[in-house]
């Protein structure tokens, strides 16, 4: 296969992107051939800045353009309720919802003994800080309804209840616009459990 | 929404590319943030060479990093067949079938009146100019069976055919591996029609 050099590397590197496979990154580097120089411009220098710009709120964790993010600085947000997270990707997702105006704070994972991930390589520690630093009165535990979520989960609860502060977990239960057909036994098992008086 | 801008923007310029929708940009972004610098350094660097380093060729106008295409360039190539193609895409496709070794002729496109795309705007005059310069005795149309596809290789086997040489296109019938039953009524006409004795 006579393929041009430049065109070959591009399409080896857009094919490591999760998602991403080899006719997809093929046809984005082809794409990207025929476009406009500005547009391919702005858009390497929007991926660039990804790196450059971009860093760890030191409070919360989330992803931030200063020391604090966005959520933090904001005085508009409940102080005193906060929510945790597994990834800064969940927080887009809750704040999308809008049904959340406390703080966040994000762990950077779950804990997952098999694969080496411990209390110490998540934000634990900071967590347990912000209790003695802030005014914290509720938190809601948001991470994802699997093995290792529950697992942290009831570990951070352990580790938090003590404190006097109020622990709640995200609702388990069938999703919005979903089919009951379609939806797995464990699922609707729990959506019976907690079903909700009318 | 409270999202941090430089991940904003990334996430808008990953959208405007062709079949990644919001959801996958966002995603797309996020992996980006979190990988290695280097692998996101030999990204960037392998998108901007894609408009560095390539041009077409002279001879063809497939991609090319030189003068003209490694395809153009290569002496184990039959200098007598030209396969007819819109895009450069169609050489990879083609060539990755490993039916074909003969030379290349890329027109940028296909006749279009209704979007304006006429014979002076694709390489046809360039097209025209080989069959003086080379000794081409076979020509191959292979451009997309779709009405477009169709108008426009009628067009040149019109223009080519008075000029002594022999013009075929590329069949057309069921793909391999396909189903009878998912096939579409024109495939099954079409391949009805040009059966093969066996």
């Amino acid at each position: 296969m006579q393929i041009a050099e430049p065109l070959q590397i591009a399409i080896e590197e857009l094919n490591k992107l999760p998602g991403i496979g080899k006719k997809t990154a093929q046809r984005l580097a082809l794409h990207l051939i025929k476009s406009e120089e500005t547009y391919v411009d702005n858009l390497l220098n929007a991926l660039k800045n990804l790196k450059i710009k971009l860093r760890l709120c030191n409070r919360c964790f989330n992803l931030s353009v200063e020391e604090f993010c966005n959520i933090c600085q904001s005085n508009k947000r409940d102080q005193q309720t906060l929510c945790i997270v597994e990834e800064a990707s969940d927080v887009i997702a809750i704040e999308k919802s809008l049904e959340f105006n406390g703080l966040y704070h994000v762990l950077g994972g779950v804990l997952s003994p098999l694969t080496g991930v411990t209390a110490d390589s998540l934000h634990i520690k900071e967590l347990i800080l912000r209790f003695e630093k802030e005014q914290i009165t509720e938190v809601i535990l948001a991470l994802n309804p699997d093995t290792e979520g529950e697992t942290t989960s009831l570990y951070l609860a352990k580790l938090i209840k003590p404190l006097g502060v109020k622990v709640s977990r995200i609702a388990r239960g069938l999703p919005i616009g979903g089919d009951l057909e379609f939806a797995d036994e464990a699922t609707i098992g729990k959506a019976m459990i907690n079903r909700i008086t009318l």
